[in-house]
């Protein structure tokens, strides 16, 4: 609202259908994940550019999403189709931090954050997937009033999404959907095995 | 388990890891759908094929996930990454059912589901996802039980997702991992507009 157009008053649809959005994903439930690379999938078709940050040691967990969506970032860097995705693993070593990989994991948290900090004030993607970021901050390797703060003043237009058990309500009270994804029910409970192309 | 190997009492590692899995992603949240699409992600990664069936009307709803898909069965195509998708949506007509589009919605779920079970009983599909079938079911539109008998008789190892709210007792009964997406915070309780390339 610039003080030389004081008469509007009410946004436009399409100021309303683009305004900015902290999701989390939480709960003790499958899918906290999965959903927010659903959602990334949108995204992409929107054209949007996509950042993707696995805030704890991934193992095989999401290779094959991290797959798929390396098929989407080259289908859009060969034809022009959707959007850009980065996807930086802090299990498997983020480019930009090889020097210090092998610290302390509150140390790597707080440089994977400092780096999406940077990004956020750049502009640099449309929708951030901060996967088990949660996590992170429940752990206290990040001052959740510091990261709130930081979120809730992003520039632009930029969704995010954060995954992870217990999200801290510092986090959940800025944020606009939250979605608890509860366990109903699940054969881990009677120790069967994950599957194949099901859990990773 | 054949009888000339009596001795083979205790399944493999990789037997354990190739189970026939039916799960179900209910509750009043978001992230049902997107969940449901972020796990066929891994499908593809696999190589698996897919089989996507949306059961109810869809509108622009889920457009975008269909576009990632629809390069997703291409790259498989073209390059032979990943696998193939089959993606049938009711609302924009069933490509076999043409015949008898504009027909109630009974009919049409009822034919839906004549589909999947012929899909099903020729192992057609790796993996199924079943979109708003928790709600086709709710609808009475087909019988509980005899869904429940197809499902839990499926041949080999098909996996089966079925999204919705309010999955019917007999659905959860058989399945193997069941999750409750539920809404904690959402702004269309404000009034709030849906966003692009975040609800579709």
């Amino acid at each position: 609202m610039s003080g030389s157009a004081p008469q509007r008053t009410e946004p436009t649809t399409a100021e309303l259908r683009h305004r900015p959005r902290l999701i989390v994903n939480t709960g003790n439930g499958k899918g906290k994940s999965t959903a927010a690379f659903g959602m990334g999938l949108r995204a992409w078709a929107q054209g949007w550019s996509i950042g993707v940050f696995q805030f704890i040691k991934s193992g095989r967990w999401h290779t094959g999403e991290q797959q798929a969506y390396a098929q989407l970032d080259q289908a859009h860097r060969t034809t022009g189709v959707g959007g850009p995705v980065e996807w930086q693993s802090l299990g498997s070593g983020w480019s930009w931090l090889r020097a210090t990989e092998g610290t302390d994991q509150a140390a790597m948290a707080a440089a994977g954050w400092a780096h999406v900090r940077t990004l956020l004030a750049a502009q640099t993607h449309r929708l951030y997937i901060l996967d088990e970021f949660a996590h992170v901050l429940n752990k206290g390797w990040l001052d959740v009033d510091e990261v709130a703060d930081d979120l809730a003043h992003r520039p632009g237009t930029q969704h995010v999404v954060i995954t992870g058990r217990n999200c801290p309500a510092g986090i959940i009270g800025i944020a606009d959907i939250v979605t608890s994804m509860d366990n109903v029910k699940h054969p881990f409970g009677k120790g069967e095995r994950g599957q194949a192309g099901i859990e990773w």
